[in-house]
């Protein structure tokens, strides 16, 4: 990147960027810069307008009917694989359904399973919370195995895989610090030690060039409403790598994972499929706004959007660290592009009034205890002037102290 | 009931009906006469507003921030208490959240921790199938308790009340007989021996009064989607009473669970109330058009509902007997008003090619393997003339035996 960014600069970058057609998909309020596409990512029109269809047409008109004319009941597998695309898994290996945690604790079951003779699951201590959360309810429901929690960094994983260690819960990318692992080596280690690896994906899907296929994974699970756009607390993802679904077992066994669900037989007999991590009925609405979204994406090129992606990252790098320079802002984000994800998270004494001052004036970011300012830059309808813009918000409130307002308190954050 | 039931004196009775206003809350579509809201409640008009609302406004506009000043994350808890409301339950006791088949997981495992000595769960052969294949998938995965599940008929269940049994799990109204149970007295037998009772209410609640905290209920769980009308697939409810609530865990213990889920720490505290039902985060486009469905009950009695329902059933009954008579039609809901739901089934050697005979003439029953002709009953939108107009339907297919086209084959129901 060159010395002299200016703003002519990067609107010259914005007139040759690729993606920048793709913004005109999405509804973004006038005069804000949304940097927060990694908490939620804004409302597709076409989202918008496949739930208006699922609410008024699907289900006002067509009523009971639609679970077979309007294919719902074949949701989850279908839009399981337009995820998969999106993430380099092949047909037939993820299923749309439920919430991550819930998928983490299939997945955890499952694998759990696989290995009988090893008691130990490894999760990172960075994880987001719930992912240990789930580790550390399933471990308790599980006496018998005396399963073992242990929450360690990032970097220590390896010295703690021991002949033990049957699971190993990963985040590919920290939801905190932007830092994203390679999934390759540590799967091929993790493998290598004889235990098996679920990916949590959230922070990574639909927001860097992952492959599963590609990486050998044995498990993965993702959230769909941050970089998919799939719209608030709409439905999770689970991927079980073909080779293990045969043997992959987990307890949530409700109808909608039945080799025959509409048989009404009274044993349960798993699908021989990804089916079988399905449980009970899922949010047709919900889900419906999510494949909307998903049309978006069939035009974008996984490796063009990593591409841009860096290069926003970068920018804004590069400019924080140039204009606000002397204002205790400290990255925590790697400056490697194979150790970053498409955030980036700075500390600060004050983050939390810095924050709080930045989206009461349109520039909207997260706050993460105790002391991060994170920006999600999401390659589809961010362009490299929003990201100068924000830089310019941002140096302006450090150097007038507008956070010290007394407005810019009353702590409450949802990821 | 009068001998002499004509036209004219059920369009009196659709005149005295004080529910009758409650009908243009509902999108019916013109010339339907919707018997299958035991499957999938029609479209309440204000739920579509308010999905309209949470789309547009509160995703589209708001976008981050409608997670407080929308109260997304606290919609589990607030339509909790609004369905309590509906089922004789305090303010406190219920979670909307997740599949009905999770929500069974997570009572069975709570309540099979609070009788760690006792090794068996009983469910219903007759239960609606998701509630054994999940009672089998805990068992399955907790060997070290060898629990055991046993599939019997209701009328048995007292006989199997032995000291081992830990849990049972109970069907208020069953989905394909309307059979319903006395819930007072069973779970008072069931406590008195001992264990505890998880009533499933998918078939009961919004159909009838229920009153779960007058009868004792330990546990219950129900779906959102039928007689509630709140949307296609639309989130289910877990209630624990409250004097259970700080010994009942639960393995699902995701973040939404924890005490402080803001705080993001590293480990779980279940929050000391209901919440710790909660696991993942919430698809809240479907919560919020429950959450307009449910504005319409605001006026509701109960007891009236209960009223009208029992004289749309019985005068359904009536009716086929009467008027369908020696076409083979055997009653299989009970003529007891104390054991009958708001739905009424029939079998018939052709049921299937029938049920399909009556959809493509818009009057929608459903059809459950392997010979149930099945009709709900709904007090908020049907009235006697929709019964007697679709009886007349029924007896004219049956005269004409125009089920026997061959376009009525092939088959699949959901439930």
């Amino acid at each position: 990147m060159s010395q002299d960014i200016t703003l002519d600069v990067v609107r010259e970058w914005d007139t040759k960027d690729i993606l920048r057609g793709f913004r005109d998909h999405f509804v973004i309020p006038d005069g804000m810069i949304y940097l927060d596409g990694n908490s939620l990512g804004p409302a597709p029109k076409k989202a918008l307008l496949a739930l208006e269809r699922a609410a008024h047409s699907e289900w006002g008109h067509d009523l009971i009917r639609s679970w077979n004319s309007a294919g719902w009941f074949n949701l989850p597998l279908k839009l399981g694989d337009k995820i998969g695309a999106l993430i380099g898994a092949a047909e037939g290996q993820i299923a749309v359904c439920d919430s991550t945690s819930i998928n983490i604790f299939k997945a955890l079951s499952a694998a759990a399973k696989m290995r009988p003779d090893r008691k130990t699951i490894v999760a990172e201590g960075a994880s987001f919370p719930t992912d240990l959360y789930i580790a550390e309810g399933f471990a308790a429901s599980q006496p018998h195995l005396t399963l073992k929690l242990q929450g360690v960094d990032a970097d220590r994983i390896e010295d703690l895989l021991s002949p033990d260690v049957g699971v190993v819960l990963l985040n590919h990318v920290n939801y905190r610090s932007g830092y994203l692992h390679d999934m390759k080596t540590m799967t091929a280690r993790i493998q290598a030690a004889g235990a098996l690896v679920i990916w949590d994906l959230c922070h990574s899907a639909g927001a860097l060039d992952v492959e599963l296929d590609a990486c050998n994974a044995d498990f993965a699970v993702g959230c769909t409403y941050k970089y998919i756009n799939g719209g608030p607390g709409a439905p999770a993802f689970i991927y079980v790598a073909k080779r293990h679904q045969l043997q992959a077992r987990q307890p949530l066994s409700g109808w909608w994972g039945h080799a025959r669900p509409f048989a009404f037989e009274q044993q349960y007999e798993a699908a021989p499929a990804i089916a079988r991590f399905l449980c009970g009925t899922q949010p047709i609405l919900s889900m419906q706004s999510l494949n909307g979204a998903l049309e978006v994406w069939q035009g974008v090129n996984m490796k063009d959007l990593r591409t841009k992606s860096l290069a926003l990252t970068d920018l804004f790098i590069k400019l924080v660290e140039k204009r606000c320079n002397g204002y205790d802002l400290q990255l925590i984000t790697s400056r490697n592009h194979s150790e970053r994800g498409s955030q980036v998270g700075f500390t600060h004494p004050h983050a939390y009034e810095i924050m709080q001052a930045l989206i009461a004036e349109q520039v909207i970011g997260d706050f993460r205890a105790p002391d991060v300012l994170r920006f999600g830059f999401t390659p589809l309808y961010l362009g490299f002037e929003d990201v100068w813009n924000a830089v310019e918000v941002l140096h302006n409130i450090l150097i007038t102290k507008r956070w010290q307002n007394p407005r810019f308190t009353a702590k409450n954050t949802v990821t």
